[in-house]
């Protein structure tokens, strides 16, 4: 079968086309700048084999739906398209940001479904109007396409109350469902699953802590494949500290900021966005010029990266604590496995823990999942790149078959 | 030397006198509901001893002047009285809430002095104030007598930069001064100090997880004597779980709470502080009620309990992997020294990070210091009272005396 992966946000569309035999991808590309005077689409098709080209077109692109055109257009159009026709798309799978507490699997989307999503956007008002927007344009475009919602938030449904419900009134969880729901559920869930196979143990018996760090970041405690505790919170700010996301402050810095800057709620809410993180204190939010900088004796850098990493550090103490017994620590996306520096930082110290890097295989490059534990380990640690693509190809294929679609 | 330690309220003059000669409590009181229509001033006289008796008066007192007034009476006065005249007092100490960074240690109060507070009442806004007004009345009350200002704040000064800085525009800090500061200083390093000395340890070789669990709350990463981390933050609202305030919570919380339940930043700050924490939870703040209740089976209470004591452990993992070895954990406060469910709660299952309760020992009454671990547990574990009025008494005398006054 093949699948088509949408991730629709407010202003791009980004697409790949997979192969399910052999899990190999046709095409990959996105949409940008939709709505604006020049929009542009890209798409390498066949990456990574012999036959790899690629298409990109600047022109405008009003809309989600001229958006989605340009997608069918490039996946089947004449010589340079991987498929003669929309028709031989088995499904379509699309990343939704919140489920809430409504979806704890990915699901075939019905109105009900399109009900729920909606009916989530107070929990994230940026993200599920855009994803609604993907899903009603594809519908339009494949009517006659099975198509399934992977939620950010399925996997951690499973976390206990103990972890989810804040020290707030009872009522603004009753009437207003607020509670952690945590974010980059597709990608915890995926590479847990990869690292359980690589050890060569039985998932349900293995007790991970996931460390994604994108542009975002998160981490998971993950007891037997089950996510019991995560970092993001109620919305994609709170925890660790991300590219231009604050994670952890204090709850009362926001009255403090109307007292004593003069800011109100909505200004605060864009700087703790998109102004803060490792931008905030330092004014870059590529870890790459962060080093750059730090090399070239910016103490700011030094001090962002040294932030970033502490925090990392005292989460992991956090879910070992929460865990109990755990069999390895995994790093994936951007930064986690790219970055030798902030992985050997933020466990810099956790000896005592049992959790010991060798050096060497750190600083080495992985395109692959490697190991990078020192022989003495008690705790394995491990870079598995993540790949939500095909998990949301994965994941779409298989309530397909479950639901006999 | 006698010493008269205040901790003065926005409502309230809490006090105690002590004889510094064998530390001993010559004096135990407070003033209670200044400006309201009845107030009441209340003290125990040589309590403890077989000598003790209790003074009780209700009557109208109409500000802190007057507050003030009534405890040199209740001290100085007639055959009740512990001393004949004030001028018996060798110094006045001060707990001040707020000394933000100017403020590393214990200082005597001159104008400077008094400024530098005043300076900080935008980080304190409820708290400093109301130190002032004490301090203001107890120089006109004891003109000739040093006093001292001893900070909630400055044992936490030690805290490095990767700790204390949040991941927020770095002018922020320049500007506003917004940093983590922590609070509760005067217990953890008093009942650090305390534990080294029991374990027969060098403090400056000890690492101890200081948990001060009272109405409110908070956990410290004290190595070789100093505080490297701390769970309240730049206000005391971040962090643990408290009686009635959230601790950590999303910080996209506020505007949410403005979108979705049209509440202004008065309103959320107000409920963070006031309606959150276990109160929120359960609807009890006081831990007696919450057991109660949770006998009964009441579900919410038995979640308060649950969500408080899960948040105590994933404080200790964090501390655990800051400080690499850690000797020993010390329990103080109301609920840190008279609770053995919670302490056993949020030390259930850390048996991995060599941490191992004797449940006998925890289930028993400590009044003093009581070692809490098992034969086998590598980190012993302590109930410590802690003992804020004698800290602070000692502190007023140690730089009195290194600063020859």
């Amino acid at each position: 079968m093949k699948v088509l992966v949408i991730n629709s946000g407010s202003s791009s569309i980004k697409f790949q086309l997979l192969d399910m035999r052999g899990e190999q991808v046709l095409a990959s590309g996105v949409v940008e700048r939709i709505g604006e005077d020049l929009g542009k689409i890209s798409c390498w098709m066949h990456p990574g084999s012999s036959a790899q080209s690629r298409v990109e077109k600047v022109e405008k692109i009003a809309d989600h739906q001229s958006g989605m055109l340009k997608v069918g257009e490039v996946l089947c159009g004449g010589q340079d398209g991987v498929v003669r026709s929309s028709e031989e798309i088995g499904a379509v799978g699309h990343r939704v940001v919140h489920g809430g507490e409504a979806f704890h699997q990915p699901t075939v989307i019905d109105e009900e479904v399109v009900a729920a999503i909606q009916a989530n956007i107070p929990l994230a008002p940026l993200h599920n109007p855009a994803n609604l927007d993907g899903i009603r344009v594809a519908r339009e475009l494949f009517p006659s396409t099975p198509q399934v919602a992977v939620f950010d938030t399925a996997f951690h449904q499973t976390i206990p109350q103990r972890a989810h419900i804040y020290a707030l009134p009872y009522e603004l969880y009753e009437r207003h469902r607020v509670r952690r729901y945590g974010f980059h559920g597709t990608s915890h869930k995926f590479v847990a699953g990869e690292c359980a196979r690589l050890m060569g143990r039985e998932l349900s018996t293995t007790n991970l802590i996931t460390i994604h760090l994108g542009n975002g970041c998160s981490m998971s405690a993950v007891e037997g494949g089950c996510s019991i505790d995560t970092s993001l919170g109620m919305t994609p700010l709170e925890g660790l500290v991300m590219g231009t996301r604050s994670g952890d402050v204090d709850p009362a810095l926001h009255s403090f900021l109307e007292r004593a800057a003069g800011m109100n709620l909505a200004l605060i809410d864009g700087m703790l966005n998109n102004e803060s993180g490792l931008k905030g204190i330092c004014g870059f939010n590529d870890m790459r010029d962060i080093h750059e900088a730090a090399g070239k004796g910016d103490e700011r850098a030094r001090l962002a990266l040294e932030v970033q990493t502490y925090r990392n550090k005292k989460y992991i103490g956090a879910y070992m604590a929460v865990l109990g017994r755990v069999d390895a620590l995994v790093f994936t996306a951007g930064i986690g496995e790219n970055d030798p520096i902030v992985r050997e930082r933020s466990l810099a110290g956790l000896e005592h823990l049992g959790i010991e890097l060798d050096v060497d295989k750190n600083n080495r490059r992985y395109k692959e999942p490697g190991a990078l534990h020192s022989g003495s380990s008690r705790v394995q640690i491990w870079v598995i790149p993540t790949n939500e693509e095909l998990a949301i190809a994965r994941e779409s294929m298989s309530v397909l078959e479950e639901t006999n679609h």
